[in-house]
């Protein structure tokens, strides 16, 4: 029996097991979408959405905006520039809607059933008429989500300089690049026990090899970030694990990412993206927190960002403020994956953020960041499974720039009208003495501050007014 | 382009999303299993797996009991009495390995790639020759885990009546029956909005007639109950769901359940699985007190008795215990699902219980509860994704039954013991008192408790002697 | 020694554990209050807080109202009829900031040191003066915070009734009345193993005497309900505790409970108030469902209704939303505790809810019950235990009220724009149909239905739209 | 009104709102103790409890260790030597029993009801015959829990010389030491915005001399760490935090105590205890690898090692192994706070560790680690509410070292046996490699790995076994 045959049986198999059998399955109604299986694809992918407009806050059209209005100018720069909103080609373009319950839900009309590179290139002008009908510029991929496997690495690379051709194409005459590409080292059952930290040392290579060629097409296509998300970079249990060395031989990839980035000339930011479980149940890069105390111990502080994603923010038990704020304040803050989860479901859901509150805070701590460029908005966010039409996917987009949208023009009247800064300058006021300059430079020590203490007798404790900058803030939505 | 090709593609694009290109997986290395992809099957399936002996605590046997002792009397029963557990052949036979970000990791020398009839009988014959070799007369099944989905549902009838006979004629001379059946109404994407409480009357239609000819094929068997587990019975936003409509439709889908019982002279429980949550955000039987609210409400409370999963008790924020203890008070323990979750990961785990202590507040209720049969042991547990050798299901399954022996074991010596029962009975003791006797008959109403009050002064309240408590109860682990 | 004499001691001892040795609390500044400690007070209790008004949404004052217009008709009802706003005594006026870690922060200025009958009145006259300045008529209360314990029930009743009877004097001539009474069965150290599923009878025959005694006062201050929450009524652990005769236990109490009420001519409504744990491990009434199963059980569905806390309602793992429409479509939704907690923490932190969003779901439900007379919503809400300014009190209602229309509004709102519900309409809609008539009589049967399925072959399924209902939704924040 | 009257009110005011009125509390009926409320103690405190002795495992007496037996020699170090068990004086000697929603449920006999000097003392003398009936050479204190606070500083320094005075002497002629000293900086009101990170400067200075003090008076003992636990060193709202300023605040404050250590010749260790919230919502040590970025982002990192609190580890969402490896790893396990939360409760309960699982993966932990010394293992764990016996001081402890014994002689065990490591280390054999030795020295570069990875074409991986790796721990319990 050949090879490839032997594979198609194997790959059915495991198809059998998620799916089963059915009717060919409607194409989306209300768009009249005829479902083709041929290979090549005429006229347009979203032929009854029109190019998205901003109407404004009173317009009933979801399919335009209502807040995000690309070319408006914002504390000096355009909203299309504080965001630098990215389309994530894997959950929309490649989200089947699967669950680890249930099979696939998403029948687009331009699939034709196959994982060919024909289809991957059909898919690829898909995303882009989708980003020019959205006025998005950036795309964020992983190599496999845009290309095929092959049976080789050879084959998987040759898959995916084809596509890539074609995207570069594409790109031509526009101003869309990718905000960040990526290798997908978490799918493929080699990575079973991680990438970097695989227990066989042939997966190692084998990852590096993948990474190697990412960031070369990244690179390629103009990208300007390149992402590190670990999520088989961790363990199961400890029983079976080598904690300690497989954190090393996460450290020598780094390290040897960084080596090779500057070899080719990649000036885009190296990102690594926290996240605390799933599918491992421990992720070595839980949060901010611990990828910096990991990028300091193995001194690659200054050769990484980190990518901030809000529903892995609140997995780890944090707000995505907190996140965004512990990034900025250790120099890391560097992209931002623009999603919520569910505050009651264990499990990262991915979903748009529709919370304007959230999305408000989320663009306070960006703009004393002073923006997010070379990083920008990626929406790492995908339909919920029952949500099947094509137009769907646009209402989604809209909704979650429209949230962020919202986002920063509350942070901005936040910000002009004073009252919540001055609140905060206010209540840290006592700081602003002589004994507070001597501690914040170091010159305080215990004697003396134990001598001031007894001169000053019980110390006065203001309250800390936090309904008050509740309602401030809440006051701005 | 006909209906069947279609299918093909669809089934492969839905594959090719979940899975990639590699070379044919080698075969368990340990076993030596040879990689088949011919329809028939030569010789054993587990050629280098011996029938599983108890050899006692001392052996280093992996392949052995150490703890379960089938034939030992213990309270009057025999250990197998005790448990009739049962082998889930949805994880044990269809688990891939497969997770919401890993393609398939399992590749079972017996499995030639396909989803065919022919490969759905060879399954069911590894599933005998598995239940013997472990010395387990029960097991549990979806319909469509051991027959495939056809492309209507007369066929898909069609396939399961196939693979149905087969296991009837493996289970004469032999004393294994399923524990139960159920049907599978969450995978196939027309269960995406639920089955009985689906938006789509369709829907409802269909998965009644699924549950019909599941309920017949179970009886068929000489299965003894029969199992609902709602997992897309319930809703992901009450923004787009009317939840009292879906209640109902649910209530009566479950009295037409329950009709159709009786209509064939089925005389095995019927029960519900409950668990709180995941797929859907919400699922209608959260815990055991909800489906007994839901039981009373629409008056089936004498109809139904609940099957209890450890990791669903958990995920719903209470121990095991506490619902096992739950059903059992409302009178509805029926069937037990032996398997646990992780405590600090928010999504169902079905780990195979190691846990000798939860094992044992788990059998202390069973004792109480004199017994659990007609239900049963049912091991709804799997593999880890990276435990991809045979013998690991064998000692998943070993050391699972070997934890509950132990369970079974310590029950017993700590209730021969006796201490435990002693201080619970010795807190309770003002109870056993007239005044204790006449609030629990109803007779002190609340001037007569207040005239009581005013005699008895300040009342006198003994420690509750927690420490104590758990100091006899791990002293017997 | 004298027991009164040991009793002060005792009561310093503990006083001592949680309190240290400090200066005179400065009065909160802002308010140049002066801190009394003689036994009348003269004057204002809040001489600098105006009558809070409606100014509109574009008043910047935090003493006014920019939402919540009392007098005015949304849907054919007066705001104030519509909330029935309450003020929770314990919270407002006994609130000490102390927490597990830490210390009371709270000296309002007209607290004198003593917990004496006579500064308890003054309390209760700065809580009428504070309903009155925030134009709020109702009021909730334990007996125990309103009233000191005495030594003896009869003491205890003594300082009650006195402390009543001012009460009943202050209400004359205003519209001010409780929104109901409890009794406090879970602060005292008799009360910590449970009140009614106390291990000690003579536990029971007190809070017996207690709930009876404070229904009696509820009753005569024109009460309209009486909550029992049962915080100790649960358990640690199984291992020490006798659940089902607890469970008896608690029926036979409000058997009791209800009699009374009835002997008595006692009009309001008993209501249960759902938590799933805090203080116990596990409360007996965990939620919603929890509590209707237990009422259910015991034939006692009838005589009670719930009163849902939106924080409680989220510690049990489910949205606020989610357990008013569990209460209503159970016909128990009596009562709203309008507060919330924070996501990210497994405690109840009862903060004044500021979520537009979450006030609005919530006003949703409140709607389609028509109103939530003569339940209202209580603020079980307290300040953080770091607002210690006397200004914050009055800023913590108003923003919780503000919400709370803002939530009104918006639901209107959404329910006059209509789409929302036609989404939801139009997503049912094949269940208008014959069939789905005929399955909601009861007239559809297992075979019926399998005949129906094989005629419709594979149903169709359309998408759930909820990207669409939530940018609906968002869009009338 | 003198100040110190006005204290006097203020302390009842606060007693009050957590206390009531109640008989005097009837004395532990097991030991007939005698309630005294005179300042001198005549006798044993513990009159009824013997010397705690060894018996083995047989033994049902529940005043006898059954596992540990602290001159017996495992591993060539005494079990003693092992553990450095130490009393925590807060929840031993000054556990209350009270929670948010209760009063105080604890009167020990020798407590007179005062928080005076002379209490302090007599209470300091309970301890050390508490230490010495258990056979314990340690114990740990905050400042505040063994002296009262004065009106003043000074004042409460000098009651705190006055109770190490004779401490001091207590110690003399035994082994007893302190384990470590801290100082409590989280109950008084003025620290409700934290010490370090206080908004207001003259708070820093106040937690600065107390500091001072408590290192001195550790020092002065002969204690061999020092601990920071910053319960109110965090947030509960970014809304009115200056988190950048805060943090800058806290690494001045560590780098004092770290002068200031070397200053008075204080050899002992410096010691971060990691929490992740409660009572602020976020703490900033919020677990190892967060303590540990802030101790390298400082440059504080070879100044300071870690306390690892296994119910922080847990409420952090790490497994106790998890935070243990990690400190490990990164150089900084130090001590242990040996005691265990519930998992399904969010807070911390502080509860005695019964669960021999957990107890064997922390020994396993601390045999890597070569031991603990110079830390220990702290029972930082509290008899729960409703356990007011005297004798359950003893049970609790006696359960929680027993435990741990049992731990160290399963991680013995399991070493010994060997199968558990030769998993571990054939599942990293390819590790052992000349191309694993190139990874691990940073000698392969991307291009030499792709160009291995295409030469080794698809890598084998082999089976986590982590069923096995479950079974061969579990069969040691």
């Amino acid at each position: 029996m050949k090879k490839v045959d032997f594979f198609m049986l194997l790959l059915c198999l495991i198809a059998a097991s998620f799916l089963v059998s059915a009717d060919p399955p409607t194409c989306p109604a209300d768009l009249g979408g005829k479902c083709s299986d041929s290979d090549d694809w005429q006229g347009d992918f979203f032929p009854e959405i029109p190019k998205i407009k901003y109407e404004g806050p009173a317009s009933k059209n979801p399919l335009a905006y209502r807040w995000y209005n690309a070319e408006e100018e914002i504390l000096g720069k355009k909203m299309k520039d504080w965001f630098r909103f990215s389309v994530a080609f894997w959950h929309t373009f490649r989200g089947t809607g699967g669950d680890p319950f249930g099979a696939a839900t998403k029948y687009w009309p331009w699939e034709d059933g196959t994982n060919s590179v024909s289809m991957a290139k059909r898919r690829m002008r898909a995303n882009f008429e989708f980003l020019k009908k959205l006025g998005v510029d950036w795309w964020c991929f992983h190599d496999r989500d845009i290309a095929p496997d092959g049976t080789t690495l050879e084959e998987s690379n040759k898959n995916l300089d084809e596509v890539i051709e074609l995207a570069k194409e594409l790109q031509k005459g526009s101003k869309i690049r990718p905000l960040w590409g990526t290798a997908q080292l978490f799918l493929h059952p080699r990575y079973m026990h991680g990438g970097a930290t695989s227990s066989e040392v042939g997966v190692y290579a084998y990852a590096a090899a993948q990474v190697k060629k990412a960031m070369e097409v990244t690179h390629y296509l103009g990208g300007e970030n390149y992402v590190f998300w670990g999520g088989r970079e961790g363990y199961q249990t400890l029983l079976n694990t080598d904690m300690g060395r497989e954190l090393d031989h996460l450290a020598r990839f780094f390290e040897a990412a960084v080596a090779y980035k500057k070899k080719i000339g990649f000036k885009g930011t190296l990102l690594i993206e926290p996240k605390p479980q799933e599918p491992t149940k421990h992720q070595y890069d839980w949060d901010a927190a611990t990828a910096a105390n990991f990028l300091r111990k193995y001194g690659l502080i200054d050769e990484f960002k980190l990518n901030i994603e809000c529903n892995h923010a609140t997995l780890s038990g944090h707000t995505c403020h907190h996140e965004l704020e512990t990034a900025r304040l250790n120099g890391l803050l560097g992209n931002i994956d623009a999603n919520t989860g569910d505050a009651q479901t264990g499990w990262d859901t991915d979903q748009f953020l529709t919370d304007v509150g959230e999305a408000t805070m989320v663009m306070m701590s960006v703009i004393k960041n002073g923006g997010i460029a070379p990083g920008g908005f990626n929406f790492d966010a995908k339909l919920r499974r029952e949500s099947t039409d094509v137009e769907d996917l646009f209402i989604a987009h809209i909704s979650g720039m429209d949230t962020m949208a919202r986002g920063l023009r509350n942070a901005v009247k936040i910000l002009e009208e004073g009252s919540l800064n001055e609140l905060v300058r206010k209540r840290y006021s006592t700081w602003d003495s002589e004994l507070g300059k001597q501690i914040e430079e170091g010159k305080a020590d215990f004697e003396y501050l134990e001598k001031k203490a007894k001169e000053f007798g019980e110390p006065k404790v203001s309250s800390a007014k936090q309904e008050l900058a509740e309602m401030i803030f809440q006051s701005a939505m």
